[in-house]
């Protein structure tokens, strides 16, 4: 028996509402004086640009504490994730079981930038195995056993991949869900 | 279309691989040099319990750093959460969100207890909307839009509790899984 609701979406916070590779390019010049750009990205992840003798330095900096409290927030993704919060069932999802210090990080960013997600959605978790209509992601391998609409949310690392619907912004995002 | 996958199990913490009660009277008795028993607690919570000057002190001793470090494991839960993840696609489901400083006691407890799960498996969340098979949980709240399997693992608080499928114990679960 089928359980009437709401429409359930989860979406991704790393690359997704937060801008992570925005931080990665900061921390970069500000430690070591050094200037990435997205342009030299495309399909790759952002460890794999680092020249050899920083090739080891971010996993050490991602698993640091407050890594992950002080990332942009992605354009316009508040006023979009609010709009789709009056719409649907939002949640929020992120694998943060990777990073055993990011958890807190991760809850205090969510309560400054996106004060209106209740605790009761958010989730903290390793693979995505939920139970949701939509999923807004910019990894497929969270896509891997999940049934629903999948959108695969542009950045660098998947712009060589074309099976799936996209969206390259939050504007975008909005034009499709709202 | 439908991807063929391992049965997929969600088991909770608190009440089922923890004995999240028996804490609470050790605590009280510690703290209180107040006797608690099960034998009274029949349908209620244990702030239920508590007598009028301690009823506030049940929520902040919660929210304190290290509660959820050293909660006792439930009897027998080792040996068969390990039997049931050798066979099905086990993961932890906790609703730790509600408890901002639980999650890394929680990391810290699985990985001492059940270090066999892989951090890819654990769960934290609030509302347990999870694409799993089967939950077992003491919470039926957590069953609400669940079409899978639900399984009530006896607490005091759901022990009037009678339109479920119940186990009283870890012995009980291998017997309906193994």
């Amino acid at each position: 028996m089928s359980i009437t609701r709401k429409t359930r979406i989860a979406i991704d916070m790393d690359e997704v509402m937060a801008d992570t590779i925005g931080k990665f390019i900061t921390m970069y010049k500000e430690r070591h004086n050094e200037d990435f750009s997205l342009g030299n990205m495309e399909g790759k992840e952002f460890r794999e640009i680092l020249p050899p003798h920083l090739s080891e330095t971010l996993r050490v900096y991602i698993n640091e504490r407050g890594f992950f409290r002080d990332i942009p927030v992605m354009p316009d993704a508040q006023e979009v994730v609010k709009a789709l919060h009056d719409k649907y069932d939002v949640y929020v999802a992120s694998a943060a079981m990777e990073f055993k210090y990011s958890l807190e990080d991760k809850q205090a960013w969510l309560e400054e930038h996106f004060p209106f997600i209740s605790w009761t959605n958010i989730i903290f978790c390793g693979h995505k195995i939920l139970d949701v209509d939509i999923m807004i992601d910019d990894r497929i391998k969270n896509f891997a056993t999940f049934n629903g609409r999948k959108i695969l949310f542009t950045s660098p690392h998947n712009m060589l991949i074309t099976d799936y619907e996209r969206v390259n912004n939050w504007q975008e995002v909005a034009a499709k869900l709202l």
